[in-house]
């Protein structure tokens, strides 16, 4: 069995997150109106009350609630308006018995008041007194004090990536900057020794690189910083030179992608293993396309390699190389192993049956087409050579390893390719 | 009915889509190595083909496939390998009835070949001699030149945001340089007499400003540049001032939150409409949280505002906003129609029934949560004025306008938080 002894992609993904090590990433200070999207390097506890005092919720009266009780439409209470709530100042004076004061929504609650009443259920009698007609539970058309984020407890934790609602949070404590893992440097290697730079105008036999500023691309949407070593040809010696000069200029990590060349299938495990110790740790993957994948660390450098066909590389690096570069830029592991098992999805129509050989997960790629108001998976022909397949595409159709496939009118799970 | 009047969210989003003119926007050139995520402002035609020759997808030998016809292993072609094909080298020399070529993979195809036979479907007899044991058809094994791009196509089309792999077509044409759109300039701008600025100290019955912050942050995150104009109190003249000043400085669009106060209701809409015709467009969404919502032009600046709950201002941002902006910035909106109803969504197991007034669509907080092997959406409860309820929810779940929501055990859709 061709596959029988190749790394399943799910277990290489979370066997070698185990090895990124957290502890030594540098972070820095972030101001949080740039902090969405980067990873937070230290927990970040609630250290004040929000909102640091009761709030009312509706425009209306603050009121002790038991001296609303019993009110409705025909047996309304009465109360005196003995104050008045200005919006962002604190509410002077007590409410004593049967007393209101005016107050607006987000309006300070005046002590002694524990609710207050909507406008609406109340009605201005003259003379400074309105009745009020429904009556209120303590704490009704409230926010208390720390209901929001209460003094003490944890916001936000350590490897979480911030999204917009996260800086709100933190603006809310007053935090202006926050303690983010720095983004990882990942350089982009290329080789073949067909394939010639963007913008090298190739001769005969020779074609562009693709995959170089694709996986640029895909770096730098994956929260990295990208750099783009080049192109080289397949030699060892040119090799392992673009690799110590990317590691000496400061890189994190190293995506290579090619060695498609008859005869140098193990060209870029050699590089590796040349770099340090422990070198390649996993190399072929029971997945269609991307079976050649190698997942290596030289020293503390996770070093990877990807196939040189363009489709391949690109769906090797979303379903493997990304949420190892998440968990590289300190996401925790955790939440990036949920979120595979969270990945939203569309559900379609098949088009066509679609075989797979059991022993191997195979991802499908699909264009959405939809018909009579209903959504159709149809896939997209063509060999993995060809960058028009990706392109044509909208997501692709998972295969898991046990399955031989779906038939034509079942409804799968797309999975559409994130921008 | 409380909602009778007012606009559908998704009517108010394509009515207003409609308004945004996509002559007149600037664009600027692009470093194909940035470009992921960036609006193409110009189609993209494919101007040579690739493949520019016929390539090999095996290692093997280029043959012309009749010579290979009925070849069995009980009764092998046999063929002379007369050349070798050079990596990255024009194939020198034509192959005539009965030879081979040596071609690794990627390798250009000899004149006179049509395919090529895997190695491992050949046996080297000896003196230069290989027999084929298994017959190929014309085409087989091979790239035709054009079969990835053929020169002639549109291959992008303006107004698509780019992805990955468009930037690996675009660099397999040698492409360096796309036009994009520029990013739209966009102002936050925070209003409320008790806010006060992030990093001010807040005084009794003050709260620190969350929306400006967390607006900036999903600005930034829907492809455009967002700049914040501060905080500022109810009152005409300051914000009308405050508007002015940032259309002056450039902004393409304004993005205003708050104005909750009491009696200020009409506050937002007055200042739009003072700022040009043709001034407030829709106001009021039938949306919960969100009723609020006003679109409006001044002049043809759009400008957005939006509720003063953060969880509010957060979530019609998501659902209204965010596609507008897309827009603005040169994206095609048939694509961003598209895409929302092809909205990925995770599937999970509601935890307790959801009831929701029918004629307005409701998006309701949830928390995902595994439990043993299954998934089930937790609704989040708190008032639409807690960020934490936002913090603490992965997504949302749509109740659309029709319904009276769900029950506790359904299958419900939960559209995950976009990072």
């Amino acid at each position: 069995m061709e596959f029988f002894n190749l790394s399943k992609p799910g277990d290489a993904v979370s066997r070698y997150m185990r090895l990124l090590s957290p502890a030594e990433r540098p972070h820095e200070a972030c101001d949080i109106f740039s902090a969405a999207g980067r990873v937070l390097a230290k927990d970040v506890a609630v250290w004040l009350d929000v909102p640091s005092f009761d709030r009312s919720t509706v425009d209306g009266y603050a009121v002790r609630a038991k001296d609303t009780f019993g009110a409705t439409e025909t047996t309304p209470a009465l109360f005196l308006v003995s104050g008045e709530v200005s919006m962002g100042q604190r509410a002077e004076g007590h409410i004593e018995v049967g007393q209101a004061f005016r107050i607006p929504t987000g309006g300070m609650l005046p002590a002694g008041a524990d609710s207050a009443v909507m406008v609406e259920y109340t009605e201005i009698l003259g003379e400074g007194t309105i009745a009020v007609v429904k009556d209120v539970a303590p704490g009704e058309n409230v926010i208390r004090r720390g209901e929001d984020l209460a003094k003490g407890e944890v916001l936000l934790e350590r490897g979480r990536r911030l999204n917009a609602q996260d800086v709100g949070a933190l603006a809310a404590l007053g935090t202006v900057t926050v303690p983010v893992f720095e983004r990882p440097l990942v350089s982009v290697i290329s080789t073949g020794n067909e394939i010639v730079a963007p913008g090298v105008e190739p001769g005969p036999g020779q074609v562009r690189d693709i995959n170089g500023p694709a996986l640029v691309a895909a770096v730098s949407m994956s929260g990295c910083r990208a750099r783009f070593a080049g192109v080289f040809s397949d030699d060892f010696e040119a090799l392992l030179g673009a690799c110590r000069e990317e590691i000496a200029a400061g890189a994190s990590a190293l995506v290579m992608s090619g060695g498609s060349s008859v005869g140098l299938e193990d060209l870029t495990p050699r590089v590796f293993n040349a770099m340090g110790e422990p070198g390649v740790l996993i190399h072929g993957l029971a997945l269609r396309p991307g079976k050649p994948t190698i997942l290596g660390l030289a020293g503390s450098t996770p070093v990877f390699g990807l196939p040189g066909h363009p489709a391949s590389a690109l769906i090797v690096f979303e379903i493997v190389i990304k949420p190892l570069l998440r968990a590289l830029g300190g996401e925790c592991g955790e939440t990036i192993a949920a979120s595979a098992q969270r990945q939203p999805s569309v559900k379609a129509v098949l088009e066509r049956n679609l075989s797979s050989e059991p022993g191997r997960e195979e991802h499908v790629r699909v264009r959405l087409v939809g018909r009579e108001g209903r959504l159709y998976a149809r896939p997209v022909l063509g060999k993995s050579g060809l960058i028009s397949t990706l392109v044509r595409a909208d997501g692709t159709v998972r295969i898991p390893e046990e399955s031989g496939g779906f038939e034509a009118g079942q409804v799968v799970d797309v999975y559409v390719w994130q921008l």
